[in-house]
């Protein structure tokens, strides 16, 4: 028995999420239909955590226990040549058995891109969240500082969450600006790429922390009303969860002592 | 009557084209169909050239007569939400009537993307040619320069054309080379973008350029191998015409008497 973890993009637009479910038509259910197709396995893989109908994943890690004897450095291209092309296994690396995508996960990052020009660039228009009308980008980072650090994030996760407790820890919370062709960052016109990292994220974190950073770039409420909806630790605090397309997981960290090493992994010789 | 132009972006994968043909889903088609839908005026828009089925525009110029009083700033607007959210006006101004968006045109620049990675990047795959085995960046630098100032194209464009001559000046032909995540530069493994301008280009032009110059990229031809094809004046005995989607035409311009300022245009207050 081996552990083979991988790297794995994927265009969300069409699937109804990562993980399986009842109707299908989901990235896990593509994967393990591709596995099926190569080594004849009917097996259950895990990802690092799972992404909503629509999400959208650069890096998303998954792990799987197989029989198979194919090399590691040859699952990517067996596996690609059966996946439709908007899932990409990026690089394929074996790991100990007591691994785990989402268990051994130590850090995370996902971005939430927002474009508040005129209107949608049609290249990343099922990447980016439209919102046209002008943002106070400084006020929506100034707001964003609120979240730094260990924090009980009950007012940004949905109340059907079944999590035993809300503490999480963001590292990093910023806003990148950038011209967006069709607008002028000083008019508030640009594409803004929300980056949040943490060791844990709970259900649609990531988009109720965009919709209610969305409220302060309109003015709607003040960067300090972050800190004020963290504290009530009540959902019905915070702004409305932000669409799914403009939401990415970037990156998936684990511990040097996997020694998962995706750079080497991706360009070794195959 | 006014003469109106306009700024469109569009992602040519799902259309025919840009310019009208019989069996429809076309661009011209389609914004026809718009202007038809708010002003009530069956009229022929007039593309700065046509783009083939699946060719991509970040700024392609059209231009029309209209007896529609509706100020220039609301045009764009207004025929957003009558498009298919895969072509959008990114501007409209009011021209001279003697302006022509192709016979007024004095430069285009086409990009043609390819990345050489393992794997295509998901979330570009539809704009990006995807060839995946490495590529000898600094020899088809090298290559494209034979391409600079007047030429007969004659090599570059496909035997049935129609113009009345080949001669083409390209002021511009270079290849940017990035990390294409998934690559490293020195291996050959990077997204690489071929961006030509000039005053013209003759049917199939950037196409068979990028399809001779994949061909210096993986060692079949030498650089020097671009200024014999050319000297030929023989379309055999250049390369083949590389795919569609890799293809984007991105700006037109015009010579400052027509008073065309799209930043202006599209930041204005509407």
């Amino acid at each position: 028995m081996r552990n083979i973890c991988m790297l794995v993009s994927y265009d969300g637009t069409g699937y109804y999420g990562y993980q399986s479910q009842p109707g299908g038509n989901t990235v896990q259910d593509h994967l393990e239909e591709a596995i099926k197709a190569l080594t004849g396995e009917k097996l259950k893989i895990h990802g690092s955590g799972r992404t909503d109908a629509g999400v959208h994943a650069l890096g998303q890690v998954v792990h799987f226990h197989t029989e198979s004897k194919i090399p590691a450095e040859r699952w990517a291209l067996a596996l690609n040549t059966r996946l439709p092309d908007d899932i990409v296994v990026r690089a394929a690396v074996e790991v100990p058995l007591e691994f785990h995508s989402r268990r051994s996960a130590i850090r995370k990052t996902y971005k939430y891109a927002i474009t508040s020009c005129r209107f949608p660039d049609v290249f990343d228009r099922k990447y980016v969240f439209h919102h046209p009308a002008p943002l106070r980008f400084s006020a929506m980072q100034e707001g964003l500082a609120y979240l730094l650090g260990e924090h009980d994030f009950s007012s940004f996760t949905s109340p059907l969450s079944t999590k035993p407790h809300h503490v999480r820890t963001l590292y990093e919370a910023k806003l990148l600006v950038e011209p967006g062709g069709d607008g002028e960052i000083e008019q508030g016109r640009a594409k803004a790429s929300l980056i949040v990292s943490g060791n844990g994220f709970l259900y649609n974190m990531v988009r109720i922390i965009a919709g209610t950073l969305l409220q302060v770039g309109v003015g709607k409420r003040k960067p300090e009303d972050m800190g004020i909806i963290l504290a009530a630790k009540d959902r019905s605090k915070a702004g409305p969860t932000a669409v799914p397309h403009g939401l990415t997981l970037m990156s998936v960290e684990y511990g040097p002592e996997w020694g998962i090493d995706w750079r080497e992994a991706i360009n070794r010789r195959h």
